[in-house]
């Protein structure tokens, strides 16, 4: 009964949360359950068909510790003290006063003693990528990349009381702004024309006087959220009796129908130079000389045959549209955008990382793990792993390598033989199941088990029970 | 009367024709009566009706004097001689022998002394783009181009008795072989199948074994032609008793529909991501878990419902297509493809190149031409400057700065004031005929005079006289 | 009593040895108490007088214990697991089998599954620089480099029983081999000749026929040490009955006089060029004539003259040397190398890195500590810090921003105003004193503050006391 | 008798000069002879004592033709005409106008309408490396180029009457300005100070009020020459009634003692740390704590025996200093620099360049000429070859592929055998004899042929009559 898991979710905190998502076998419905209880009490169905994409939505939860555990200036100075943190690649310091929005980074690491300085006179504080130094952070987000089937990121802003860090502008993302601790004014504006309807780019800075009322004007205090859409202006402030601490969370940039469209136009195109004579036929000797802007004021009859012709061309390209080819390809680019995932304890056991060889004693032990045609698999994740069609060759690709820090791994594949694809898409839609190494559909038993054994060493899979030597 | 014209062309040597082209005002007219010439005897409509980009057509005339004065042995000697040609840059030393092809260039300089060498001993020479090195083949390929619409090339090819060259295979090009020396066996294929009928790329080599029978077997003899389409594999082999030299002239490399839709869907799916908000929708949250190569087996009615909402979005590309925007988009790329004209000497006393400001007895002579509203002006050939929208500004693309060497100089343009557009698309339009400064359709007397100068100083326009001071 | 602390310093663990540091003000100090304890009982004077740099020393302690906590192999066995250790980068594997060594490292992360297969099948395990994942031997590393006055570095190597992983060689650097886990059978041999006696490059992998017969033939125990100079050719053996886990501490890599040199001659010729205007004269027309290898046989009196000048010119080198400004080229390298130092609690409490500021209950506490003329600072090590000229303006380099990897950050400086050179060197010569604020030499006590706080800020100095807000 | 042919070369014209030097087998010969008739009738051996880097000297010959035919303005016109000059690489306008220099290049190719407008209006024009273009200039150059041991350069300056281009300063390099066209007035000024005596950079432009009196204030005519040596203050401004022309002739820039000192002393550093085990020693432990800036004020006996050490190793560097080979790198360099040889007609009938193979009625003539052991074989110029030794190997350096254009060629070299090296040398030390093929010393027949081949083939030789085949 789904509406009695929600409610049973809702009431959690996050780490009840975490605990209770360990015992869900599919990372998909893990992710959904996630995100059910970072909107709740909203119900995802209605969220997704009216609100999502369309405009912004306030909840008010009159309970400051709903998001407790997911970050919290504590842990902000923590990392300050603790982590490496640079100016300008992990912290922004920014203010904006008087209408005049500025950034004050000085180079080098960001030592509590400075940011604090900074702060206290009067400075935001935005900690980009928190998922870099926070586990918690990193754990949520990892789960929700899933929900979303496209990135997933966060930002913290820490503003002190009395001040606003930022201009009024829009984003490119899909925001959830989650109210840590403190509280904030916020208002939200509509998008200012048809054209900044779900943009493609973020907005400059704005005036107060190019934005117009606000549609929504509200008082996030912690345990709150607020989401609003790309395209809708906002600008949060800070009451004078209060600091506010929130974390947004992102998605969905870059994500749209049209990104996939040009994945999927150049690849027809590709195709139908290759199969379509019509595509490789010369262009008219004498083209250039009544089409192009400098002749378009042009009466000539030769003109709508071009552009008849063009337009017959445009007309056959969804026959050689390679649509699943094309989305591969936007798979791949969200495979390397992926957070690796975060193990459970279980999930340890059972993988490569935490395979139970290890030094004690003097020596080995517990080496060298079999794998057998009776040892239960299963990927790791859903989506930790996906295979692709690059031309020839096909290709898998996976998350498991990925770095915390966004894009600092090269994107992680490894060719799969022609005798190996159908057992490695077995297993893909076998998830969340377990199957055996044996069940897997390969030629020979001696395959079965290499292929096991290389895609648990990649980490792609875990197995049932921990590996005996 | 067109056939007079024609007839009257036929008979006269390649001298005799420049002489002629001299007296035509218009560089596509004169484009069209060199490219008769060239396949004289056979009639231009019924040529690029029947032949062209369809099957190969071999003109014998009986007159080995036909292409003379266009390129000879002796000249390819004194180039060597005299100019700094650059083993594997300029020129290419092969061999085809017992079905094995090579390529011997040494590093360096090619000095008479080994280049013969290499020829006495049975090598192939092959000079590329010897327009760098030929006034008359610069010429002759700088008229052709406007009559292709697309970049005239050429490779000179020297082979000594007996010997052949380079294995079978076909090339990307529309090839018009013409023989100016000696004589060669030629064999020409069809294409092996149809995805090899007006192939995008070349073809690696062949052997023999690969390519079937030929359709067209002749011996060309000095003043004979020989046209082929890309895709049709060919080879030549010298006869024991004579040496060859021909020069290949080249057209229409990446000039199919298919080349220039990729600027036209590109451009038309960036509109349309501006213009239309379903292309900016995000994409379902879900979509990677039912698409991409790994899920084309599925039944599934959620792909069903994405395919289509993909082939909508295709159905609606054509409305967003700039078509001529993305012409124009070519069209710079083939102005940065062009040879730069070759004035004749009554443009060369009207251009700047020319212009009558010279050092005589110790000081500048008839400084500062002056143009006035009365002076007459006209663009040094139809195609040597174009009106290109560069999204918000309008550039003009030229040639007339462009190198004999293939894009040595970068691309040059130079962007067009708004209130001075009207005037270089009038000056367009004209031609062939001249219009005087005062006729522009500027603003002001001033305005006139200072695009008339700038036109001049980049070489772009002429005069009808001499400029005085 | 020096032989007193010597003797109390020498039956201590290395955490006690680590304690007793922490009481001594004087990093130069601490380095000398660490570097005693390291290789104990043999006094440091004649050490360096008699061994250093001419032969190789085996100090046998039947102490299993002396260097626990240095190194295990169970904390190689954690970095596997917690770190991202990356074939190639931080680990390498090897074998040297009936005379072939072989590098056997596949692609990626380093996962102790992996790793440890290696290992039971008989390869050797050298995870390289392990003071970036082991604080240990960061700690160890940072306080030996101020006994050396040159980086040190360190490799830790893991070798099954009854193999060998490395082929006879010699290395570059001074090397102290320091047993932790089982043992292992070391043969040294003597440089092969005088040009191999402290050589500049390591050797390549030697046959055993090379390299003559061993000098000294010893079985390391857990506790004991080995010291050899560069250009003494070493290999190490597993006996069939244990393991071996031993660290290479070393140092001394291109830091010889002719090091030094390099910079001393550059920089003397450039001030001669400046100053002597016979460096600056011509050089005779026709040397080329009766100069070079070519001519090197001829007899000529004007090689005579040749050969007389440029040894006089060479003469007067030595009254340009600029020692002292070569000796800062030289320490600006050093302070590169150099690990950040490790700091105790106390340290961390007055410094920086430490400071009372941070976050509680909702807002900055401590805020701003107050740095006045009766602060009293001090470096936070002799060697953290130093002044050197670069031309005209005069830089402060420092460590404290350095990172454990080795050259992760750009070499740190600040320029040092004219009027704040005489405060920092008096700070740096009052090492190990703390001095107020208020006795800096500055012209004013704004400019006194405003130094310290600078100095404060990049980590450089430390108060006596915690900073009060 | 040098005087008579002194003499006899002063009375005549440069083309006539020219001839005459064909006479002359000796490059170096014709050389000198060139310089002679360049500063005639100033004698070279008073010259090169008393002036030549020492002081200015200004020849007045009365005869406006002296010169002749080495530049003109109706040559700079030709250029302008003919050739691609760009603004900014080959060309520059330039002005100086009440005290401030401005270059006022705009983007693109030089065309004379542009160019003159801008003299017209006043501005100067400097042509870069005119002998890229003039084959007088590159004739005259490359003969002078042997008569200083470094690279010859020039510049054309062109200044209209009344005015001046360049502000007061020095160059790096000796100044031959000699004086083609029309006059200018010279003022030259001392260096400012010792230290700007000979110097190694050029200077910025200075103020008049910087530069003090002139020592020279002369206006120089058609056929004078001013020389002044580098760090001579000078400026030239041209008098209301004439305008001038004028062509700098420069060299050694960058070829003093010193810069050979910076190849001597780092070879033998190089030397000495190999050869001299005390170059290899480690530096003293503590040396950073005594020595360096911030210790330079330190009474510390250990600073006087670090400081005796070095001084001790710097003394021995002039054992160890590789003369002869740090001389080689210094000619590699030159040979980089040097334009390639301007041929006589007969050196071109004897050489590759003109070796009698050439394309005649259809067929390759006069193939393949032999070279034998009776052949007399010759350097093309004393100085176009140059055997070097790189370590190990022996390489052959040349200049006669090198480009008209500076350093638009990789150096040019081969490596030559041991067993070919005495052969080389002694073809070298022969010049300007002609030597046989077989008295070469070399082990066989073949490979004194060989090698002959090989030199004749890269144009570093020539025979004494033209091959015959």
């Amino acid at each position: 009964d789904v509406k009695k898991a929600e409610k049973c979710v809702s009431i959690e905190s996050l780490d009840a949360v975490l605990v209770d998502l360990g015992s869900i076998s599919n990372s998909r419905e893990r992710a959904a359950k996630m995100f059910k209880w970072i909107i709740h009490p909203v119900p995802e169905a209605p969220f997704f068909r009216d609100t999502w994409e369309k405009k912004p939505i306030y909840v008010r939860r009159r309970n400051p510790d709903y998001y407790k555990g997911l970050f919290s200036t504590a842990e902000f100075d923590r990392i300050l003290r603790e982590e490496n943190v640079q100016f300008g690649v992990n912290l922004d310091v920014t203010s904006y006063t008087n209408g005049k929005r500025e950034t004050l980074n000085p180079p080098g690491r960001a030592l509590p003693f400075t940011v604090w300085d900074f702060y206290e006179s009067g400075c935001s504080l935005r900690m980009l990528n928190p998922q870099a130094f926070s586990s918690t952070v990193w754990n949520v987000l990892s789960i929700l990349q899933e929900q979303f089937g496209s990135m997933a990121g966060a930002n913290v802003y820490l503003t002190p009381p009395g001040t606003q860090g930022f201009a009024p502008h829009y984003d490119d993302i899909e925001a959830f702004v989650v109210q840590l601790e403190g509280k904030k004014h916020w208002r939200v504006y509509n998008p200012r024309s048809e054209e900044e309807v779900l943009p493609v780019f973020s907005s400059p800075n704005f005036d107060q006087s190019d934005i117009g009322k606000p549609i929504l004007d509200v008082v996030l205090e912690a345990g709150d959220l607020l989401y609003f859409p790309r395209g809708f202006i906002h600008q949060g402030r800070c009451l004078p009796d209060a600091h506010s601490l929130h974390i947004t969370i992102s998605s969905f940039q870059k994500n749209s129908w049209g990104d996939l469209m040009q994945k999927v136009v150049t690849a027809a195109l590709e195709i139908a130079m290759e199969e379509d004579v019509e595509f490789r036929k010369g262009l008219p000797l004498d083209y250039l000389t009544y089409m192009g802007v400098q002749n378009s004021d042009k009466k000539d009859p030769r003109r709508e045959k071009f552009l008849s012709q063009i337009e017959n061309l445009m007309k056959k390209l969804p026959d050689y549209a390679p649509v699943d080819a094309a989305v591969d390809q936007k798979a791949k680019d969200f495979l390397h955008d992926c957070l690796p995932p975060v193990l459970t304890p279980d999930e340890l056991a059972t993988s490569v990382q935490g395979a139970p060889v290890r030094w004690e004693d003097g020596r080995v032990k517990a080496m060298a793990p079999h794998i057998t045609t009776q040892t239960q698999i299963k990927l790791l994740r859903a989506g930790c792993a996906r295979l692709c069609s690059d031309g020839d060759a096909v290709h898998l690709y996976y998350t498991t390598d990925n770095s915390r820090v966004y894009h600092k791994e090269e994107p992680k594949s490894c060719e799969v033989q022609a005798e190996h694809t159908d057992a490695v898409e077995f297993l893909i839609h076998s998830y969340p199941s377990f199957v055996t190494v044996g069940s897997l559909p390969c030629d020979s038993t001696q395959d079965r088990i290499a292929l096991a054994e290389l895609l648990f060493e990649k980490g792609i899979i875990h197995t049932a029970e921990p590996l005996q030597s």
